[in-house]
């Protein structure tokens, strides 16, 4: 390398630190690639790690420290960490294991081998074992799940003075420690005083006084969703959990309801395409082929379905080569119609916009408006076919056609998720495959129908 | 109504607020009506509005508290809110945007008529008017219409007790104070104080001992999609905003950040079917109809261009009617295989995870996935082709059309995102479409082609 492209690639790595690290790498260049790594968040480490193809990823996961490696893997998408986790020593694991989070423990921990997940239990003490347990006990999508026990309970009959007493033996505090939740003798939660009033209330003032009562607090088995909406609705920093009986068992913070957040939207775009959420960007070729195979599979039943439909028609096929050329075009304005309504529906679902009482003004406000886009887009489509084949029948039918099928988009777009999520379906997932099924029959239905019907 | 039926909807009536208010207000039951809506969050307020149609809209509107207005306003979608403030008396209008928080004002007096937003000015005392201006002056994507000025700033050369004394002076702190920010005399930001240290740590400790110099902080033009990704990774609270010197301009909270996370999801979600993010659920029927037109008429022309292609082969088609029962199926499929693909290519731009260095190996990874599923496919659909029509020819020339579009998917898939988003494109937006042309395209190119080649 001569000496002018050498300096051009030097320029070069001033990038973002994935280009800069597979940059050192490439040129040998061990510490400063460990230099850019370690001036990154952990969750930025995990990111950086899924950015890189199979080798470079062992490589590059030798420079993060041990101290890190811990919350490197809790971060990194479940694919990712196995194909870290299989190629660390058992004793690398225990010790990152011993890092981590309950709530993130109780996540990898069933991901481990048989004889993995035994070490990792053996090393923790008695105490942790028990809320280890505790949190597995909970549902997948409950609070449980996400819930710390890093919670600093104080009594309403104490004075300010005291709390700020208690606190300073106990610091440092937890992080996002915005309040601290108020309980009774036996462990009921009572309410919450928040950090705020704590530092600029007088200090001799009771708890009792200042605290807001049964503020902000969850169920232990309530829905993730439904918790992530209220801390954004609510814009919350952290809710008390309590128990059936009404006990303190810990607390959620907004770095959770974020998480939450965004792992939904994420799955809800992945879904859509048929993918799972822990898809690894550089999974190997052979696996990441059969997970998609399944979607293709799926795709492929419903198109064949749709080529049923088209066979019914061979000789209308036969007699008139437009009717091919043209199916097409109703099918496809079918699909993305329906699509927009299904998109709305869907999206007022999750929101909880939409509901019984609302759901037939819903339907009637889309129908009209796939009537009038069908009616509109029926002169467009006409006009061309005319031009096009210089055939008026065909242009009247594939009009007509088009307000039929997107009158039908309309309907499906409506009641299709509806029906999916009263069956317990999610409506993101499958919604838009049953819904192109429709169009794509109706479309080719309708047009080929109505020109057997006249033109034959 | 006989007593029975009452009482069933008496029972009925214990579903959500939406339905629950509905029903009351069927029945005329203003007051009870009132009583369900001023229990919530005025941002579930806002939420029920937008799931009602205009009519009950404005009546239900009618039933908040004045001094909710603002806050409510403020989280409704533009267009909800516009027919909400075009039923409003001008005083009512004036006397809401003052209890609007600063950056919520900003946006909303944009959109008032001009006389209204003059009101609007004139109301505001000289120091805000001097602060919304300031709002208003930053660019739409930037940290500056996000930030907050109820920041509360020491200096560094203090102790914890003055800070503590001049805390109380201040009560009650705004929202989300977890910490204090430190500047020198120039009003430069020197580092961040927490809260838990100003309670935790001895009173007679100087504020420079304690601070973490220059952490979390933001400049004012930062995009705001990077500055929410910064949160979410750090799991911050709040961040100071700073200006091109230095100095301390204000900061920016948590609740921000989730709100642009989740305005982006929406906005992603809605955009794929050519919505606008302010759609309103019951916007009237004419201008909904209006919206979406335009992209139905995009599609239509990707479409016809499609039907263009399969008209070049209108020999083939006159000759063999099986190619027109089959064309679909080819097209189809390279859709799906290629929206996976430019899904996940699509997430990692998004993430920051597809750069430079690793897109070859992207690239690469993804040709060898579509190649296998194309060659397992196009066994399937061989095997199908063969029994429905008997014909060798056509069930040969069908996986060939099939492994070569999922090919060609694949590298769209890929290529597409990339070079959207290097142009200024949001993939998010426009990806899907432009790869459905290519995947249509080369579906019925490839088939037809073929056909046309080898078996006339």
């Amino acid at each position: 390398m001569n000496p002018v492209q050498d300096t051009l690639a030097e320029a070069d790595i001033a990038g973002n630190p994935l280009d800069q690290v597979v940059q050192h790498l490439r040129r040998g260049e061990t510490l400063q690639a460990q230099t850019v790594i370690n001036l990154l968040h952990t969750s930025e480490m995990a990111s950086l790690l899924e950015s890189l193809p199979r080798e470079l990823r062992k490589q590059t996961w030798d420079l993060i420290l041990p101290g890190n490696e811990g919350e490197v893997l809790a971060y990194l998408g479940e694919e990712a960490r196995s194909t870290i986790i299989d190629e660390m020593a058992h004793h690398e694991v225990v010790a990152a294991a011993e890092t981590m989070h309950d709530t993130d423990l109780a996540v990898v921990i069933d991901e481990l081998s048989e004889t993995l997940s035994e070490a990792v239990l053996q090393s923790l003490d008695a105490d942790r074992r028990l809320r280890l347990e505790a949190t597995k006990a909970y549902a997948e999508d409950s609070v449980g799940r996400w819930m710390s026990s890093d919670v600093i309970s104080v009594r309403q009959d104490v004075t300010l003075q005291v709390v700020l007493r208690y606190l300073r033996r106990l610091k440092p505090l937890p992080t996002h420690t915005d309040a601290l939740m108020v309980i009774d003798d036996n462990g009921q939660y009572l309410g919450k005083l928040s950090m705020s009033e704590v530092v600029t209330e007088a200090p001799e003032t009771l708890v009792g006084e200042l605290m807001k009562p049964m503020a902000d607090c969850v169920r232990v088995d309530a829905n993730d969703h439904d918790v992530a909406v209220l801390f954004e609705r609510r814009d919350l920093i952290s809710a008390a959990v309590i128990g059936e009986r009404g006990e303190l068992l810990g607390r959620i913070t907004v770095d959770d309801a974020m998480d939450i957040i965004r792992g939904e939207a994420d799955k809800a775009v992945l879904a859509r395409a048929g993918l799972h959420q822990e898809e690894d960007l550089f999974a190997p070729v052979v696996p990441s082929a059969k997970r998609r195979a399944l979607w293709l599979g799926i795709n492929l039943a419903t198109v064949f379905l749709a080529a049923w439909v088209i066979g019914r028609f061979e000789e209308a096929l036969d007699k008139i080569v437009a009717l091919a050329v043209l199916m097409p075009v109703v099918a496809s304005m079918g699909g993305i119609a329906g699509s927009q309504t299904l998109t709305l529906t869907i999206r007022g679902l999750a929101l909880g916009q939409v509901s019984r009482t609302n759901l037939r003004w819903l339907a009637n406000k889309e129908l009209a408006v796939g009537l009038l886009n069908g009616v509109a887009w029926a002169v467009v489509v006409a006009i061309v076919t005319y031009a096009w084949f210089g055939d008026t029948g065909i242009a009247l039918i594939i009009a007509a056609a088009m307000i039929l099928n997107l009158i039908a988009a309309a309907f499906s777009g409506v009641i299709i998720p509806v029906i999916l999520d009263r069956f317990g379906y999610d409506p993101a997932l499958s919604g838009a495959v049953v819904l192109t099924t429709v169009t794509d029959i109706v479309g080719f239905l309708s047009f080929l129908g109505l020109a057997t019907l006249f033109l034959l």
